[in-house]
């Protein structure tokens, strides 16, 4: 039987309401395909569970703090079977102990292992619709562990590809991808499709609209993902494989993310192996390390810069204070006041000069430049934070990216 | 290692500050023995649940209302292992998959099974304070299930029967047993014991202490329980096994109940199994029968009145329309204003004329009397529902049971 995976986010989810327009929506999806439901907690539940959890004054039991949060995941899956029990249909909740969603032990960011197909094609062959909590999984010992925020799109698009699915629409609150983010600029127009690759960069730069590790899975395994509104009907943005059907423009978006932190080690000696002394016991926990940038040593001192999400802040400064005692260096200088913003196009690459054209742009701005990392299809600029919507705004009718 | 079970209700986890309050208690009774726990979802909660559940018109699935009700009281066995976590106490959440908690498969009504001691003992033989999810259980298929209001007591009683448990206390908002409801009677007095009998009675007619199965189960596997306040310090009341220790009292407390519906089948046709007919299709659906009088048949018609709890009313009418169409009737008469009142006492036995000097009573003070069923130990009288707080009063003075 042809199946179709269907994710629905925090907002989507958000009321009642919400629940049932997003019955509806399941309804209407299963004229095409038979429906796969992933669904997020509904919003502001996750933040009030942290809440509570955080309340007792010390840092939360890891485990603990997975178990509590992932209730949330459970309560809406099961007011999506109930919504959808009052349209006449079949439907089941089924939490990730229920499903076989098997994850490694690292709590609040683990990654899947493994999942139960079995269990998934009985329950479709009883003809019930399967309501699946995103998000969470459990370890070999039957622990209950979560993938982080963001943490339902991964699980969607790997419920895709292990089941074959024609596609996995992720509903959320945006009806698409856009060539930036309209709030900054008004003129920016939504795309109909969009290359998986720009789509992961998009995405890592804070396109908040699918998380990056459900597009690298989808990328890994060739699932046909589209994003949509679950509040307004639309055909939303196709994220296509390959550059099928792409326009072949130079630059497809623009992404600013501004809860970033700024780490510089500065006067590190610079000897083999520094990169991956600094870098490895901050990845062992679990950390994701966003731009990277080393200067070139200097008397045989260098600069290391990296930034990190804010959130992950105090984590990286105990690393930094406790394993990393090994490596001298003269002075440690932390920034929270800095934004990232990256220009994104798969025909970049084939473009001498974009770097030149939005460095000039920026200066013409006078927006003075900290960091600079490239990719194939990337540019990424780290400035200081209250510069950011200029600069996005600056680089969008620089490459006359508006309707 | 010899353990002790706390249960914790609503109310004692209420909030953040509680559940500190809890960690506490638990902390001293670990010097008593090891500390098995067993708590239930936040006060609030679980009706904030069955609201959003019931917010999409029609009554909810039963197998999704379980599993949406069950996220309470995993929501409160994590924050109350993350407060002793923060007392540098080791904790473990357990919920009912996790522990395998069996039950039958009748969703919101339940019944307990099967249990598995090995992870509970494996679990305190490393270290860790087990903290149970009360209330919930899950079918052999890994359904989840829940076993109906109160029903974390009757998990607490269980497990410390499995586990042979030195005793069971049952932590709530009050501080025992009183002779009647102190907000009805202020002058009631706490009762240091009580024997398991009449706490059966007491507790099934609603001093709402203790929930009644749980009794029942104390009672059959020999489990020493005790009921006290988690809000003030205090001794609480032991409930006895046989009657070691007994006062002779005649009368030991008086209950009362006002949230009860009468369902008067009037002329029906007095034909061998009548009752059954009418009792086997309510019991059938779960729904738990109180009191029931047959009037003696005139004219070969009878009179057939049963109380049930008001929240089941909606069933029972339904029942009452598809399952019993055999059974012929003149009239169905259903009365919400009802209230019933209880006398109870194990010295009730040997003592005849109670009833008498009861009816009196309340002969004297104008109450009329609608139903009487009476048992070894216990007189209930049905009246009308705004008769019951000065019902109570008369026949506590009657039986001289205050202070």
């Amino acid at each position: 039987m042809e199946t179709i995976v269907l994710k629905f986010g925090g907002t989507s989810v958000g009321s009642t309401d919400r629940i049932s327009a997003v019955a509806d929506l399941i309804q209407a999806a299963s004229k095409e395909a038979f429906p796969v439901v992933v669904v997020s907690a509904m919003s502001g539940e996750t933040n009030r569970l942290i809440d509570l959890a955080r309340s007792f004054g010390s840092e939360p039991n890891k485990r603990e703090f997975d178990a509590l949060v992932s209730t949330g995941e459970k309560v809406s899956a099961s007011l999506v079977a109930i919504a959808l029990n009052h349209l006449g249909l079949k439907a089941k909740s089924l939490s990730a102990a229920q499903f076989g969603m098997k994850t490694t032990s690292h709590f609040s960011r683990a990654k899947i292992l493994d999942m139960n197909n079995d269990i998934l094609f009985q329950t479709i062959e009883e003809g019930y619709i399967p309501i699946i909590t995103g998000f969470q999984g459990i370890t070999a010992d039957g622990d209950t562990t979560t993938m982080g925020r963001g943490g339902s799109d991964t699980t969607a698009v790997a419920i895709a590809a292990s089941i074959k699915a024609k596609r996995c629409d992720i509903y959320t609150d945006v009806d698409g991808i856009y060539t930036t983010d309209p709030r900054i600029v008004p003129e920016a127009k939504k795309l109909d499709s969009i290359s998986m690759e720009e789509m992961l960069e998009l995405s890592g730069q804070g396109a908040k609209v699918i998380q990056i590790r459900a597009v690298e899975f989808a990328n890994k395994y060739n699932v046909l993902v589209r994003v949509l509104s679950s509040f307004e009907p639309g055909s939303g943005t196709l994220i296509l494989q390959e550059e099928e059907g792409m326009e072949d423009a130079v630059i497809t978006g623009i992404a600013s993310q501004t809860d970033q932190t700024k780490f510089t080690l500065h006067g590190v000696a610079d000897t083999p192996g520094i990169a991956s002394g600094i870098l490895s016991p901050i990845s062992d926990e679990g950390i994701e390390v966003d731009v990277i940038v080393q200067n070139i040593s200097v008397s045989n001192k260098t600069d290391f810069t990296f930034t990190v999400a804010t959130s992950d802040r105090p984590q990286v400064e105990a690393v930094l204070k406790e394993k990393m005692k090994g490596i001298s260096y003269d002075e440690l200088i932390i920034d929270e006041a800095i934004g990232k913003v990256s220009l994104v196009g798969v025909g970049m690459r084939s473009h001498a000069g974009i770097a030149s054209s939005a460095f000039n742009a920026l200066a013409d701005a006078e927006i003075n430049i900290q960091m600079i990392s490239t990719s194939e299809i990337k540019i990424t600029i780290v400035i200081a934070e209250d510069q950011v919507e200029n600069a996005v705004r600056t680089l969008h009718k620089t490459f006359n990216l508006g309707d």
